[in-house]
């Protein structure tokens, strides 16, 4: 079945590896639209190559550059917030692939759904600060939303069609990140450097340091109860070190079912984007022998951010908002060398502390709860740096 | 849904712990005949429990004492293979429990299948000797027979609905048996106890054997391609020593789906029984925490009777029941300590090398080769008995 593709974030890491595999399905697998922050040189490159109807840069001025080179292309260009949902809604796309990053993916991955797109989703706002609105406008149907985290397409695979009232529990795996086993001590002067060292996935920065913080994981907790709609308690993390199993079912008969691969993101990729077919590809397999296993509990004292999203899931209303914004602060200033790996979620806290939960947010009481989130994490790390 | 069960082989340990699933299932799951072959006494204890309408004993004389202590209970006593068939296709019966142990449980499986009934599937020989001819008739139907083994329940499991067409191979777990890593010499020296010693589960001195030399897992193997509808070669044996992940399914685009759950027969049996519902149960689970699995290529060298299961395959027709049935002598004279423990691949191979495959057997075809392949395998050990 021939698929046209809209691809929001196409020049991110997710969209990069979206286009390689769009490349090897072939010609079934079109791109009819293309949006991007601000990198002309890349998304120039891109419409070249794979000629989408349209193209959109974020960025107001890079788009004018952009619009520049393309000139006698037949490629319409747009710019800015309002481009990035045109191509979202974008007519003769029937798939979306949400690849932006950070809470700004949101609205389109929104608008998406809401013109009835099928969205193969690997935004994670949308779904840990828009999950409660999604749920509450019934836009979380299965069979429009295909998770692309490697986590949440094992569940989906797992599941294999199976009614969500046959589940016990969902074992969300993690890979512990590069600090597995550290002491606090050696937490403290964990270097930006270091934190970007993740042992088995190549990511972007961000999510790199929210996966050394399991910040991630708290994420992907709030983000399977909105997809599977699974309370709280029927997610459980558990340590893999080995990112072989990306996650299990364990039906309420006590069988578990659990997805494997090689950690590589062109899999889950894929398969948002086949669904429901399995297509073949060249990428290296998994090879059964010689596989060593291992999984244990997670240190919940040492990395407090697990518990930190929990607590904002519990919460509900505008507090997942105010995790994920704050979370965003404390990992740029980490990033800069300005806040300490163990400040990240002292921050987070603090902020969380101070804010006053809204319930059943709008768009626009998220997005305010998004930027007092900001401004009051800004305001917290200058009080620490006065300090020290 | 409630469902009327016929089981054969009802003494059996399969059949006793099938009893212990409908127990704990509760009323909507009823017992409407029972089938064993001689043991009168737990036979009683059944029917006086499960109050089906008949019972059956494959040996006349233990029929006749049967029926007299069953007097005035209003369950009708049936005896020899005839009265077995009987209960296979009972009227009122909507499930046939498949567990009878041996070749001569083939018949009354292929009658319950011709009848029409679902049957879940625990004797191993129907599809081992009887596939062929099985899938000859148009009688492997996946909605019909579901498979009680813990390794085809996880691959069922782990399809999960998908089309075969869509699975690159089948990984089919072994714990390689309680001589995993043993030199030659030592299994030499192998005694009957050591072999009934299995390191994982719990099940009959037949099959307990067949796991410690292997030849369970080729046989595993042969009814996975009938079951499946898979060639050999899509087929892999993979050594995973803690028996947790009960076998897995790779598909065409690399990802890999298993099927994990404590070493407990009782999951499979109820998995077939309640299919396509699952049912909570208060048996032990996975705790995912703590858990270690290891994964390695097998030892064709020093477990040849895989090989020999693969080679019964190729050969088709006939073999296969020979395969059958010089195992069955072979391991009857280790367990009375009459044969060595490296002598029964060595016997069956013998036997198979001196077998005339014919092809396209009827059930006639397969009784003779049955026979020949027993005899056969006797001679050659009395002839090695002369040696030694």
């Amino acid at each position: 079945m021939a698929k046209n593709i809209a691809l929001l974030g196409s020049t991110g890491s997710i969209g990069r590896q979206t286009l390689e595999v769009i490349e090897n399905l072939g010609v079934s697998y079109r791109i009819v639209a293309l949006a991007a922050g601000s990198n002309v040189e890349l998304l120039e490159q891109q419409v070249r190559r794979f000629r989408p109807e349209m193209a959109v840069l974020n960025d107001p001025a890079a788009a004018a550059r952009l619009e520049r080179s393309l000139k006698g292309l037949h490629c319409r260009v747009e710019a800015g917030p309002g481009g990035v949902v045109k191509a979202a809604r974008w007519p003769s796309a029937d798939l979306v692939v949400s690849a932006l990053v950070g809470f700004s993916g949101f609205i389109p991955t929104l608008e998406a759904l809401q013109a009835g797109k099928r969205v193969a989703l690997a935004n994670k706002e949308a779904l840990v600060v828009g999950g409660e609105l999604l749920a509450r406008r019934g836009l979380l149907n299965p069979d429009q939303i295909l998770p692309i985290d490697s986590e949440h397409s094992a569940i989906r695979q797992s599941l294999g069609g199976a009614s969500i009232s046959q589940v016990q529990r969902i074992w969300l795996t993690a890979s512990g990140g590069p600090f597995r086993g550290w002491t606090e001590d050696q937490l403290l002067r964990v270097t930006p450097a270091e934190a970007l060292a993740h042992p088995n996935w190549r990511m972007g920065p961000k999510i790199t340091v929210d996966s050394a913080t399991l910040m991630n994981k708290g994420f992907e907790v709030i983000e399977a109860c909105w997809l599977f709609g699974l309370p709280l308690d029927q997610i459980k993390v558990v340590i893999h070190p080995q990112s072989i199993v990306h996650s299990a079912v364990e039906f309420v008969d006590g069988s578990v079912i659990a997805q494997m691969g090689p950690p590589d993101m062109r899999l889950p990729i894929q398969y948002a984007l086949c669904y429901p077919e399995r297509v073949d590809n060249p990428w290296p397999r998994l090879n059964l022998f010689d596989l060593n296993l291992s999984f244990e509990e997670p240190d919940r004292a040492r990395f407090p951010s697990l518990e930190l999203a929990f607590r904002a899931k519990k919460a509900g209303g505008t507090m997942a908002a105010c995790l994920n914004a704050a979370n965003e602060v404390a990992v740029e200033h980490f990033l800069k060398g300005l806040l300490s790996f163990t400040d990240i979620p002292r921050l987070i806290e603090n902020v969380m502390n101070a804010h006053t939960v809204m319930e059943k947010p709008e768009v626009e009481d998220l997005e305010k709860a998004d930027l007092w989130a900001r401004r009051s994490a800004v305001e917290q790390i200058a009080r620490l740096t006065e300090r020290s």
